[in-house]
């Protein structure tokens, strides 16, 4: 990480972690629930949604106040009850995420299905609570159920578990992909554009930006399960193989699934240069690839 | 059912039922997905949250339109996730609902999961998408989210889990289903109020009758629980009892229920005088609950 993407961090991270406690702790909810909520919000990941938001945000110099942390909030609280759901017997079946045991694996699997239902419900409360304008929120509301429901990721997720009974041509994975785990950080791309109320034009080279981003970072997921190991990753790894997953390495090979990350990262940073936003932290984030020396 | 009901429902329910069945065949998402939700969408009931909200608006003159249709439709989907996840083998384990197989008996657990989770977000989709002005939006947002989240539904159905280990008492019992059942029965008629752009107190009378209408429908279907026969109710009865379940018959006797399902009736009957409602097609809704001759 460069410095740049370090002080940035450093200096809004903390307040974001801060407020999404906040909003979870002040709930008037059952206190089983919150526990469980609030232990997979709180186990982490790299926060790279929220940070999206926040960066873009910061590239137009808009404030980083009360109402980006909330929508950067709410879309973690959202992806969290993807990864929560996602973890359960009946899904993936995996006991470890992030290092720790999965939310089922804790609280019971009852729990851990109402605890998603339970985060996903809120991703939406909070942005409608938000002191942002109301056309700012349907906004914000319309684009996050688009990303996350059936035209986006859910749809993305059953085609993943039914794609495990097939094999699938690179087209076909590149569309499970664009739901599963493209729409999320497109989104966040659109919400930092919503936030900042950018032109039509820019708005698009964002989502562009956020489309491109999100198609190498399935790829170098798929490739870091290939060259990885458990301790590594805080989650168990060649699981792909062992279960015929389509991925790009096996689909492309492991040169070939580099080759198609490169050039999904030329794209971003295709739409980065249009948007002149080369020399900024959100350029930064493309440091997140660790691309395959030549 | 009255003849003035039965005109109510036979002008309504055909264009709800259309209303709904074609917005689920327009989305662009996978088939199985599609056909799972529009199964257990499809599978029908009585449709009483909707039909409050129209009934609402019918009392208030304004037009049931696409927009109301659409609101109406988006607390049944939310309504349905409820009932596909509380189906789930890790939840009550339902093999039958509406005289039907439940959901994950038809299309699979992760699939009933992913069918849930798509009719949740499509719910605040909906109603993002509507004609309405951008307020009238957040509004409606924000009261469904409360309503079905953490400090309302989830906190139930979770609350209700956690009381099958041990006697609650009756008060406890109550803010169970305040939260579980009544919640959304309240946001029925408070979504009622807003698309009609009720004044603050006529909104706070339509929430008194939501509440008290939701406190009775528990009660009696506890009371059903215990009288009726799995052919009459489509669904496993006398569970219940078996399960050692807090229920009002448990708690207060049978005769004791019924003296509580009378009072909740007279406070519901109670705000309708208040609103000079007692005459229209919203007092016809307490006919669903067959008094108790005394």
């Amino acid at each position: 990480m460069n410095k740049r993407m370090q002080d940035f961090q450093s200096t809004n991270l903390p307040k974001f972690e801060k407020k999404i406690a906040e909003f979870l702790n002040n709930l008037s909810a059952e206190t089983t629930l919150k526990d469980a909520m609030a232990y997979s919000v709180e186990i982490g990941g790299k926060r790279i949604r929220p940070l999206m938001i926040m960066a873009i945000c910061s590239f137009y110099n808009r404030s980083i106040d009360d109402d980006v942390l909330a929508v950067a909030g709410s879309l973690e609280f959202l992806h969290t009850y993807s990864l929560i759901h996602d973890d359960l017997p009946e899904m993936d079946n995996d006991d470890l995420r992030r290092g720790k045991a999965t939310n089922h694996k804790v609280f019971g699997q009852a729990e851990a299905v109402l605890a998603g239902d339970g985060l996903l419900t809120l991703a939406f409360d909070w942005v409608a609570r938000t002191g942002l304008d109301s056309k700012s929120k349907v906004d914000l509301i319309a684009a996050l159920a688009k990303a996350a429901g059936p035209e986006g990721m859910v749809s993305g997720q059953i085609a993943d578990i039914e794609g495990e009974h097939k094999t699938l041509n690179l087209e076909q994975l590149k569309k499970v992909h664009e739901r599963k785990t493209g729409a999320l950080l497109r989104y966040a791309c659109q919400a930092g554009g919503i936030l900042c109320k950018t032109e039509k034009e820019e708005l698009e080279l964002l989502v562009n930006f956020g489309a491109s981003f999100g198609l190498a970072f399935q790829i170098y997921d798929d490739i870091l399960d290939v060259v990885s190991t458990t301790k590594e990753m805080g989650k168990a790894v060649h699981k792909d193989k062992g279960e015929n997953k389509n991925t790009y390495p096996v689909i492309l090979g492991l040169d070939g699934a580099y080759q198609r990350l490169e050039q999904a990262i030329e794209e971003a940073e295709g739409a980065l240069v249009k948007l002149n936003a080369s020399d900024c932290v959100l350029a930064d984030f493309l440091e997140y690839f660790k691309r395959k020396e030549s």
